[in-house]
């Protein structure tokens, strides 16, 4: 896509987001749980503009857009055997949805590796319930809630790296 | 999966790849074409023992049916856009193909990384078939073409691995 | 190195970990920590078997070798400046450390990454010895606490693939 | 490092590399040969300002300086064995070079593997001097030809992002 286009799958990976049921304030909540405590007057529009930057990367884009429809397609049953009772089941030694969301913890550099890897294990708020929605319904989220994880980890290491090791700068890096 | 499945799952990804046209001796004739210039005396026979050996490997074997079913879908014009035309058209800014390649790649570690890149640049043999497909027809091969270079590349990396820096040893590691 | 030289440098790996106050029972324990709930009945040999295993991969090998001679020379002011001010700081947006344990945790798969994000945020036994040992005094463990958590990532990774999503199985996986 | 020394470390790159006999104009004429059949009108100075905007990153300075480091302790013979020797003989099997300048290469995404791979199979201008240095005299560039190879790659994907799929668009992004 050229970059005239990045608004418009912009806005393409917010709709999809959306269609999942997750809010862009709903990941803006998770980076602000991450980081607040290392970040005093960190606010929650703080975080939120951080996942705006994050969902702005192509790279990003393209795992999100890819992630969600691989979910869908599991969801309608329309995956063949054995890849769709893997995805369906969640099935805890599937590596592929931690490999894009490990592309898009990377946007930032490595250190959004350590909440990612947090996140996935302790799956606060948001994550728990896209978590539980898979496992107890007709829903599959199994690359969703690696892939908000992802966003959540690279926007909190984009506050982490904005602020520096002390966390005293006031403006975000670019 | 648990263990016991492998093989079952081994059968289905070798299934996946003959049903887009790609037969291990193919994968085999590139590894030899890699590495015969630095391991004298090796055999078609011994590449293509290292390309089931690669494709034993769960992560592999769950990174190529992903790929695959993602190919089949776009194909079939069953993906949202604008998902739908980044990958139908093999747009070159799409990464997620090499993200899935690289997974595969490191299976025997990070050396197998040049000979993936040398592989999607060059496209020698079937990468260049499968790339033509793509490219001409009503095929789809965005995933295929990096996925097959990963297999290649690992199975490259483990013939090197076992035979040590100057490729004097016999018999390839486990 | 050839293979036969594995050993060889299994031992340098093992006697390198030794010296910086690591000993593979320590790291055994935090496997068991992370694996025992899912997986009844595992013991701590277990557990050191699979260390051991992840030991004798190459790539670990001169992952843990290279930061360890990193960290040492941090430690004799050997490293130029700014790279000296940063690694004997622990500095958390270096990120070089997690780099080079994700190398280490993907020997067996993205399924590690999980559990190599949580050991590094919540630093359980050792660990936080290790970190605590780092900051405090002359000693430079910058590199080394992420290795040996990136080590006993793997190491948990390698015992869940064996047993399977419903860990059965009893005997863990090659 | 807070932000605000981020142009201090820019300079102790450059300065880094300079002395390892590596200028900023090698590496531009590195993307210049990759990009230039892409992107009609191309010039050296495109190039190079978009090494220079690679080189600001902080991720990407960690990895020089620390890989850098090492080549350096290495040619002194300050590193313990058997670490020593295989940087010293570049072992083809040790993969801790590729690891760092993959961190570097996916400063801009996935699409930079590709490049990578192929510099480090093919090694044009800069990239052959430095391998041939460092195989034939006292210099060890084990970590540094990966490292410039890294660079590059990750300079022409940024250009390739900025231009879009047929590479019309004239500014880059940013």
């Amino acid at each position: 896509m050229p970059e005239r286009n990045l608004p418009e799958n912009g806005g393409a990976v917010v709709a999809a987001l959306a269609q999942r049921g997750v809010a862009l304030s709903d990941i803006a909540a998770i980076v602000h749980d991450l980081q607040s405590k290392h970040c005093p007057g960190l606010t929650l529009d703080d975080c939120l503009e951080s996942v705006r930057k994050v969902l702005a990367k192509r790279e990003v884009q393209q795992a999100i857009l890819t992630g969600i429809a691989v979910d869908v397609m599991a969801e309608r049953g329309m995956l063949p055997e054995p890849l769709l009772t893997i995805i369906v089941d969640d099935d805890p030694l599937f590596g592929v949805d931690e490999i894009l969301a490990l592309a898009i913890t990377n946007v930032y550099g490595s250190i959004g590796l350590t909440n990612f890897g947090y996140l996935d294990r302790e799956k606060p708020g948001l994550l728990a319930r896209l978590n539980a929605g898979g496992r107890n319904s007709r829903e599959v989220h199994t690359f969703l809630d690696d892939l908000v994880a992802g966003v959540a980890a690279a926007a909190a290491a984009k506050i982490a790296h904005g602020r520096g090791p002390r966390h005293t700068a006031r403006r975000p890096a670019p």
